[in-house]
């Protein structure tokens, strides 16, 4: 059955390197499974309550633009941080919106995001339901680094970051290890309130890696003293090089930041207050009160836009729960999120499926206490098999000039 | 003809992602043109004063162990920073090292590294020269990240660095325009004194990329009020977001460090001294003249060791250069380096040479004036034309369970 009319298509939130690769997912199977045009919003819902959209068939014209898609990182149509109001009768933002899809004959809506963007789905197919009774099918498609949405059981864009992440812990490794003295790199790493993408950097450990000697994560209250007593051991064990992974996220018992032990913040000479993050507060802390060298890494937004080195499981994960949004709105669905499902690890499966988009908006997914050591400063193996898989496989590159290329708008 | 004799490899300085192919290629000509051994030092000419050195012979014994090798970074023989005294005759480090060569029969030194390490070549060679008059060949490898030895027409290990920075620079520009909202990111990379990487950044824009919009060379006085003026007229004419690249040591007409204008730095709780880094002192000051959002990205030591998209040109070029070092030493050549000389640009041809290390140790290779442009804010076309060929080409990955291997001691 096809979609009669047309269907738009959002990005929200912030950038991954495999949201692209949804996009292209919805876009693939909207072309088959419309009856009319594919659009996309240009920025978000923000953009749609301008009418800015494009039609992505005049933009995406050829097998080699949709597989360029699928290896640009960031938000090809934009992205924008827009909550939706209270989806009470009559609020003029959803009139509007309901006016545009009117208008422009728009029969399926995809919103493809974290947390955020599934609460727009939520209360647009709530509003439709109670106030508007279209057959217009509200659907969300997951993304997110963090890994933090419910129901599914992980996030597209979790893999390909999570790939890089155990990649550069790798290389850190190996880097830190090369002079014949004491040193601690501390390598910060996304995660406000879920250490699942710290909890990869485990990953590194192995038969060629000597991994990190802890992994911290903002599940497990931040305990200073037992850091530096744990880093002084080792060192007098007999390592020489330590690096320990850490979530920007991690508080101490009392709820506070680290980076907001650093209280007194310098100021610049035009007397501008300068910030300093948990890995640099940390490594400050360790190098004065250990005397050893100490050096903090922060992968930044790298971490979420490293398409160079995305994980071919993610990609093409991202791609089919994008496909699935669309074969699951064609057939009627609505009111739902897209998601993948584990159906067994070894050999690993993994299907499409959709749940009740309003169990998962609002929700978040910590890293669960059997998944974290006792002591907990590392991961236990239970962790490490339910993340492997999703890092597996390379993308062969577009390369032009040294380069992956991209596709932009 | 073959060197009659065993000899030893050593690795100094920073890790590259490329110091390893150099080694492998040293080793793989050492194998076929010395009727002895191959040492390799552990940890320098440091190691070697504690005779500690192993035989590379038992440790690389198949193929595939030389190609985990050419992809492993950091220094697989570890490193050292260690200075030679003058070399006066008598002295007991030279004394000491000569006892060594001799106890262990070597016949040819070979020293991987950049401008430290070719003196530890050069002296050396002087001391044999004067004093001791043996038939060991001293030979020095090229290799830095900073691209700032003379005479040879790049350094191995520059590629493969700017191949990271140009292609995360590329994922830095699609991730910064995802938002509807002014913003400046500034990405800080590695160069004391010369900006041969930074300036690798400017391979990033082309028609898939904006690029950076200003790239900022130590070789240029940095100014501030050029700076944010120059941002502020940018916005003005219409830029949403603006990268900038930046390398570490830039400096004021006044010799000042950036990261020093945080004059009074920070104090965390227990009153450590905080630091912050260029990047992140040029966000802050101008997030607070110009009222806009700022981020800095640091990239730190994964621009040296980012071994997972290191240039095939460069890896090749490193183990070329590591095998013509042992040639050139075993047809008598001796207190030299070993480098690469660009035969055209179009197409690219580079092939290897020697050249007296006395006329290399010591000196520093800047970007000269004719590839910055006129406002000192870019690179000019001349650079981009000798570097592109540099980041040419992928290696294949051997990858195990998704993530690149390595080989370690």
């Amino acid at each position: 059955m096809k979609i009669k009319g047309n269907i738009i298509i959002g990005q929200s939130g912030g950038p991954t390197a495999a949201i692209n690769a949804t996009l292209a997912g919805v876009f693939d199977a909207g072309k088959k499974l419309t009856e009319g045009k594919v659009y996309g919003m240009l920025g978000g819902v923000e953009g749609l309550l301008q009418e800015n959209f494009i039609d992505m068939c005049e933009k995406i014209t050829t097998d080699r633009e949709l597989e360029l898609l699928k290896r640009t990182p960031s938000s090809y149509l934009g992205s924008c941080r827009f909550k939706l109001p209270e989806p009470v009768e009559g609020n003029e933002v959803y009139e509007k919106l309901f006016k545009i899809f009117e208008k422009h004959n728009i029969k399926g809506f995809f919103y493809i995001g974290g947390n955020d963007s599934m609460d727009t789905v939520k209360k647009l197919s709530i509003y439709n339901d109670e106030y508007k009774k279209t057959d217009i099918k509200f659907m969300g498609v997951p993304k997110t680094i963090d890994n933090d949405l419910v129901v599914t059981d992980h996030t597209p864009g979790f893999g390909s970051a999570a790939k890089f992440v155990a990649t550069v812990t790798k290389e850190l490794v190996r880097d830190s290890l090369v002079y014949d003295l004491k040193s601690v790199t501390i390598v910060e790493i996304m995660g406000r309130d879920a250490g699942w993408l710290t909890g990869a950097s485990a990953l590194a450990k192995g038969d060629d890696c000597e991994g990190a000697a802890m992994i911290l994560l903002p599940e497990v209250p931040f305990d200073y003293e037992y850091v530096k007593n744990r880093v002084a051991q080792l060192m007098e064990e007999g390592s020489k090089s330590l690096v320990i992974t850490v979530s920007e996220g991690v508080r101490t018992k009392d709820g506070k930041y680290v980076c907001e032990l650093g209280s007194e913040k310098g100021t610049d000479a035009f007397g501008h207050t300068m910030l300093t993050g948990t890995a640099q507060t940390i490594a400050t802390m360790l190098k004065n009160d250990l005397g050893i060298k100490t050096r903090a890494v922060e992968l930044s937004t790298l971490q979420r836009c490293a398409s160079h080195i995305a994980s071919a499981t993610d990609i093409s994960e991202s791609f089919a729960v994008g496909q699935a949004a669309v074969k699951a709105a064609s057939e009627g669905e609505t009111g739902k999120m897209a998601l993948l499902k584990r159906v067994s690890n070894n050999p690993y499966i993994c299907v499409t499926d959709t749940h009740d988009v309003r169990e998962v908006a609002n929700l978040a997914k910590e890293v669960p206490q059997s998944m974290i050591n006792e002591n907990g400063d590392y991961v236990t193996e239970e962790f490490i098999e339910y993340v492997r898989p999703l890092i597996e496989g390379e993308l062969s590159q577009l390369t032009v000039n040294g380069l992956p290329q991209h596709i932009k708008l």
